[in-house]
């Protein structure tokens, strides 16, 4: 299997790299002069779930670098029911890439785990950027349960990517639009699949957003310690994550700027592609330490 | 007077224009393809309150039209206590001036007055910024009597701009420097300058405040009559008209976008003006029935 002449995750093949006794999955693509970035994804996601038309465009400029978590797709060992367990392996991963430095974009699930890392090893992280995500004690975080997301994964002619249609666009004809777009993109990448996740990550990483919402001591105490700049980017009909968890990223970050997209939900990122990659394009272009850009 | 060689509100001479019983002051510089910006002022700013770090850099691109509402600076009559009252106003100046279609860039009051207005004559605007303000129906706005702002009000060693350097920036070093530039930008003009607004313009704007925070029927609605494209801004500490105004602004316009600056109170435009007239611009330059860019 050769590198592709067009960097893109509908070509870019999987590889994996040993670090102690597990093995990360992995794609990395791009180049440029920009620093690394690091995509964390969602809850079950795995590398088929990132959409080429966010990932290609900021492969124009840098490596990106997809990730697999423990016990998801090809990588090995099973899926913490922590994010705190989630992001020492993710830094594991890095360690295992010999990455000292570099950029990260957490999106839902994966926003948690980069503001971990981040905390956990801030040396490491140039520039963030956290989509549809929420702080430790943030509120109704992927509550599937709820009817408003539980119809849908009740629904026993949704199968395969048809759901993140429904649960990651907005109920209008625009944003369900936007969805089956997504989902198309999704299907462009043919071979070299990882294992789609079952039941045991989905409980897995649900235990962990339920340990993500509690917190002790001041709340969202935690953030100003993240002095990094971030760019918080959010759909404001986000049903698995409510954007009043971004705004509350924005108010106590210390460095963050939030943006927010118009009849969207929690996956505004792939709806405004085209304006979500030029932000993050330029947001990350900047090497100012302050996150305005 | 002739107009100045590079288009600033430094140098821009004040103009009169009448219409009816009226006469209104303006200042108009700058040229380009784009759509005139008409920008609408905070509370008891006049034409010498627009900070030439913002404005003129979109007058490289467009004609940017700054003006004094009724009973302000120079423009005859008296103050309304509604903001309805203004945006008649405002529309009649328009008119005066022959202009069929612009955008509109609002800041605080001036941001009710923008939304009043597009909902009063939607044909004649393109796109909105509404800067640091917020929906009828909003909260705590501009309430000068609470601790935090009478403080100021009620120093007299805090006179003529030096009260701005204080309210409309975050109390931190780096937003009180950014305000300490900004009050030195304002005094870079020394001629041609409006008349500082007295108590009764205040008396009569905070009248309107108060009416604009009352609402009949379901909250917000007014809101979903908006189609034009909008961006939303403001400081995530903004003491004088809080952020969650904004939130409830890019929450309930069907076509907005939202951007938060942090470190920064009301006046986050004038402390973050590169980043502000960049994104402004790029917002301004889209042709596109979306607000995305």
């Amino acid at each position: 299997m050769t590198t592709t002449m067009t960097p893109s995750n509908i070509t870019a093949p999987t590889r994996l790299v040993e670090v102690a006794n597990q093995t990360y999955a992995y794609r990395r693509f791009g180049n440029g002069s920009g620093s690394p970035l690091l995509c964390l994804q969602h809850f079950t996601g795995t590398l088929d779930n990132w959409d080429p038309a966010v990932t290609d465009p900021l492969a124009s400029a840098r490596e990106v670098i997809l990730f697999d978590n423990a016990g998801i797709g090809r990588s090995t060992g099973t899926v913490p029911e922590s994010v705190a367990g989630m992001a020492t392996h993710a830094l594991a991963f890095l360690d295992g890439l010999g990455i000292e430095r570099c950029d990260v974009l957490g999106f839902s699930l994966g926003g948690m785990v980069a503001q971990q890392m981040v905390l956990d090893r801030p040396s490491v992280f140039r520039r963030m950027i956290l989509v549809a995500t929420a702080p430790r004690g943030g509120e109704d975080i992927m509550h599937l349960e709820k009817p408003k997301l539980s119809r849908y994964f009740n629904d026993p002619g949704l199968q395969s990517y048809a759901i993140l249609q429904k649960i990651f666009f907005a109920p209008t004809a625009s944003s369900q639009a936007a969805g089956e777009a997504f989902v198309a993109r999704l299907g462009q990448r043919t071979g070299d699949l990882d294992p789609r996740s079952g039941p045991q990550v989905a409980a897995a990483q649900i235990a962990a957003f339920r340990e993500w919402e509690q917190y002790t001591g001041e709340r969202f105490a935690d953030l100003k310690h993240i002095s990094q700049p971030a760019l918080v980017v959010n759909g404001v009909h986000d049903e698995m994550i409510p954007v009043r968890n971004s705004f509350w990223l924005a108010e106590h970050l210390p460095n963050a700027m939030l943006l927010t997209y118009p009849d969207a939900g929690h996956g505004s990122l792939f709806q405004w592609h085209d304006s979500f990659q030029h932000h993050v394009s330029e947001f990350l272009a900047s090497n100012s330490p302050f996150a305005p850009y």
